[in-house]
């Protein structure tokens, strides 16, 4: 069976239990506290040596991190991700996109908001992450206004990855009631049958 | 013929044309020109809202970005994207590894430095990467103590991403002194046939 290793807090772990939930994955999840800096153990290391958060172990020995490139293993012949390979080539765009133009402005301003508790010496970090996570969202907002999904008419792992930090981006400060098209996107993954909420605890 | 959409100053353009190079494909390529904000006129827009190069044009009306996405799409069915899941999960985890804790430190550090010529306003930006760029190195240089290239013992197009800003990241202020197997993996990836070196003309 697969294991987990991951905070509750991190959206980049909820990615991995969206998706295991959503195929119907058993797995074993190994809570791992980030604000307890515990990735930087040696054990940790020993797993991804660049100590981040998640980690799938797959079997005795092999372990894969990078959220995203976990989404791609798991999903391999499954719906979330398409067999044409232009649509695999635009599934891996939006994943990467994610991962430098939404992620470091979203996830970092809402993990200043929500769990530093934005003190006054992250208070400028905070204000210059909106510019970037704003233009994120238009650039979605965009794409969301020609189809249902990021790649298409179907949901695809690329909407796993940017459901994740979209759907909490009100707790980052990002109101999306300008994002007309962000919001029915996000009602249309919460109705996914299997879909599971963040921080529930149906993945243990 | 694909067409690419580039700057030559760029690291993540230079992936693409490297590998175009070492499968021997053929394109054309049309320069543009970041220092003058060149992508964000609406034609560029047009095809990539995000406003970032490189932007490959596949056929008339379809348009890939994400230098990660366009190597991983390239790369299918060729040698530099092994066959094996797991293998190609982990070309996957050092792609976004590359685009989340390298790329932001080694290429902002150089661009800073080489291209805006490190002015006073920018040098705390340009010293705090530092520490991010040295750890990026150390966890490559780790895994290159154990495997010949990043995915095992045949080049991927995990070790072209990489490659692209990390032998230039002496431009950056980061010596590679101390990381000797990142040194060797260098020699190798320039020893490949058909590779051709940064800012080379030989893809027009």
């Amino acid at each position: 069976m697969y294991r987990v290793y991951g905070d509750r807090l991190s959206g980049n772990c909820y990615k991995i239990s969206l998706l295991m939930a959503l195929l119907n994955i058993e797995y074993d999840w190994q809570d791992i506290d980030i604000l307890a800096d515990e990735t930087h153990s040696l054990s940790f290391k020993a797993m991804n040596q660049n100590a981040k958060i998640p980690v799938l172990q797959i079997n005795t020995s092999e372990f894969l991190y990078e959220s995203n490139a976990i989404l791609n293993y798991l999903a391999e012949d499954s719906a979330f991700l398409p067999c044409s390979k232009i649509a695999r080539g635009k599934v891996l765009q939006w994943q990467f996109f994610e991962q430098y133009s939404h992620e470091p402005y979203i996830a970092v301003a809402r993990y200043i908001n929500k769990y530093l508790g934005l003190p006054k010496e992250r208070l400028d970090e905070y204000n210059a992450k909106q510019e970037g996570g704003h233009k994120a969202l238009a650039v979605m907002e965009d794409q969301l206004s020609n189809t249902a999904f990021l790649v298409g008419d179907t949901p695809t792992i690329a909407d796993i990855s940017l459901y994740a930090y979209t759907h909490v981006a009100h707790e980052g400060g990002f109101s999306l009631t300008r994002y007309p098209h962000i919001e029915a996107w996000i009602r249309s993954i919460e109705a996914l049958p299997n879909y599971v909420a963040m921080n529930s605890s149906s993945h243990q």
